[in-house]
């Protein structure tokens, strides 16, 4: 079939055949069908949608446009997480660490990227020693080990994402369930893991705003994986602000490492309870949601799980004694209040505006070239529905004096801050769960 | 704005501005909008439309793309005509002469371009002698004296519809009323004519299929024309089948003077009257439709149509002999005669296919390269209602038997022709007329 003709039947509202998805993706994927037609097939899609099977046949055609990791020298049951968005990126360093201490394998493959904070693989490098370039051999020998390894992404990874992605984003087609749905689903099941957790944010700055459409998403990843032989759930969580109150890399190290110790924010370790407890119960059906929210609960509070930390940046040639004492990893030069300067209730923390603001400040990049500033980043003293008064601290900024837009970065984390003269309560963190 | 912007609030079923239409189709011309966005967005419009005033500015900024020609030294009313689609291009070999001794100004710029059979341009060049390559300066002179002339397209006319309609034609975004409307509307009101009289086809093989598509878009053309200030009339015209008898070039140049003698094929000569009535009913609105047709009718008759048609040959230069006397034009080596394998009823003729037969015996370009052999074509000798017997001769093939092709353009033609059991009523050929 021409491509013009899967655009037209697309376009008309008609069901697309496994066929003709895979013919139109490896045509885009080798250059014999050009952007202009992909994109005019996107906005189709975009407009007219896709069903589960065409969303799965578009899933399997992207997953195998590249490499396939397939984890097979780890033993035992091997489990990874995903976030769709959201500001910050530590909910990986203490769900490794909980689910490896009870018998979960975390092959973790993280990439570097662009953003509003360094990854997970940029913050581990803050710590001295800590290599995230094993060879395959090292990797497999550390999750065997340890039950946690977290490393570079390398290899060529599901291409047609990173083709289709990059035109979808300058071409207005990104918001499109399934179009998501097979981006997310294309790289996590290119990585051959038995367990899939999913985080599906929920808010304004969210790709999904509403619970309706999130639901819908996180149902339809939920089959695509099934349907791929993986177990899968899917978290909802509410995005009306981030997730705890750190934003940058040391910073969020801390805060990573506290919420090991069972002193961190309570929004961030229900996250963290909720997304382990799921992956137990995909390793072991037969667990209650108590009994799994308990085991997370008991590696929190008997230091098991902070101790599989320590074990991991050990493995991985790290100085463990950074993540010991706080004091020896990067930390800035200046601390900066940010005051209210009204009075009122906090209805709404604006994640994107609040992750740029923390890039202004040097805590990401914004070209590849940009190096990361590992001690700057922001603390959010106050919540939605916490009441403020003028002069209040409401946030901390954690600067490099000599950096030039720490300013521009303040204003726009005030401007990130919606305080308003009502009483507001704020959404529960949890807004549903999907399983299989 | 930004394109990205841009492309969203259309594929959201936001009304744009006429800014923004007019930013991003500058941006399409000068190549600072890639095709891949260009390619979303009509394919956005496709699906969410555009209405009245935004397909007017998409028209106006399209018409300003390249050059303008404004007739200015033409007194009187310049009237132009177009038809949507259709096989054979006789139309304006037969109106412009009628409207010429009617008295209004036929200045006419024709595509020699690709297509079943040659262009008007092609089909004058038979006349031994004709040019089509007149200086502005002389264009004018020939118009203001005989009242008509007809010349080949020059300069740089609406380069954005080029560009535009290459990227829709592999994009499955041609058929959308308001891309339509401003692509014929852009190109025809370059041409700064006072009047314009539209032939919108309708039937399986045109760009409308159905009456109520048809009187949409010829509703939309006649308010864009409208809008800028000209007269505008649009005939709906059934497409069931080819227009007249002929299809080829000196044979379509036979048909076209047989009707200026007012011996043509009856639906060809009620298209004619049709629509020159509605010219001289845009220039004089106080014309009733009966007055209109009667002189349209006694021109035919009484021959000055025919004379008008000789002056202007004679005025570009060309041979009148040759259209006075037919055997002087070119003709094909052989006729064949393609008779019916069954008794029934023809129900349609299918145009495309037939302009496609014509093409394969060598009366269109397929490529730019190609030379058109002006004596080959086809006469339909019978017509959708008609009941045939096996054996009855349906269509007459003039052949070039060098060519190797004729054999399957006869199969291509029978094909083209559906034969019923049941009795078949043609469709009226006029089906509707909207006026401003």
């Amino acid at each position: 079939m021409r491509t013009y003709d899967i655009i037209r039947k697309k376009r008309d509202g008609h069901k697309l055949t496994q066929e003709e998805i895979t013919e139109l993706v490896r045509g885009y994927v080798d250059g014999s069908v050009p952007d202009y037609q992909m994109s005019a097939f996107c906005m189709a899609v975009f407009l007219k949608g896709m069903d589960e099977e065409e969303t799965y046949w578009l899933t399997e055609v992207m997953r195998t446009s590249g490499d396939i990791i397939d984890l097979k020298g780890i033993e035992g049951f091997t489990i990874d997480k995903h976030s769709t968005g959201g500001v910050g990126d530590k909910t990986s360093l203490v769900l490794g660490p909980v689910l490896a201490c009870l018998g979960l394998k975390v092959a973790k493959m993280s990439g570097r990227g662009l953003g509003h904070t360094g990854g997970t693989i940029d913050k581990l490098e803050a710590i001295k020693g800590f290599s995230t370039e094993l060879t395959s051999e090292q990797f497999v020998k550390a999750v065997n080990k340890v039950g946690l390894a977290i490393v570079g992404q390398t290899g060529n990874l599901v291409p047609a994402d990173k083709k289709m992605y990059a035109l979808r984003d300058v071409t207005a087609t990104v918001d499109s369930i399934p179009l998501i749905a097979a981006s997310i689903m294309s790289k996590k099941l290119a990585v051959c893991n038995k367990g899939l957790v999913l985080d599906v944010k929920v808010g304004s700055g969210a790709f999904m705003k509403t619970v309706e459409d999130a639901r819908k998403l996180a149902s339809l990843m939920v089959k695509i994986g099934a349907q791929a032989g993986r177990k899968v759930a899917a978290v909802l969580t509410n995005m009306d602000e981030p997730l705890g109150e750190m934003v940058g890399n040391a910073c969020e190290i801390i805060e990573a490492i506290d919420t090991l110790h069972y002193k961190g924010p309570e929004s961030f370790t229900n996250l963290i309870k909720e997304l382990c407890s799921e992956a137990l119960m995909l390793e072991n059906p037969k667990l209650t949601k108590e009994e799994a929210v308990n085991k997370v609960i008991e590696v929190l509070k008997n230091g098991k799980a902070f101790e599989k930390l320590v074990e991991m940046v050990e493995s991985q040639g790290g100085d463990s004694s950074m993540i010991k004492d706080y004091s020896k990893l990067p930390h800035s030069a200046k601390t900066v209040e940010l005051k209210s300067d009204k009075d009122g209730y906090i209805s709404q923390i604006q994640c994107e505006e609040v992750g740029l603001s923390a890039m202004m400040l040097g805590a990401g990049r914004e070209t590849k070239e940009d190096k990361i500033d590992m001690g700057v980043g922001l603390k959010l003293v106050k919540h939605v529905g916490d009441q403020v008064k003028v002069g209040d601290v409401i946030a901390e900024l954690y600067i490099n004096p000599e950096r030039k837009d720490n300013e521009k970065a303040m204003e726009r984390l005030r401007a990130a801050i919606t305080i308003v003269p009502e009483k507001v309560v704020a959404r529960k963190l949890i807004l549903d769960i999907v399983r299989s």
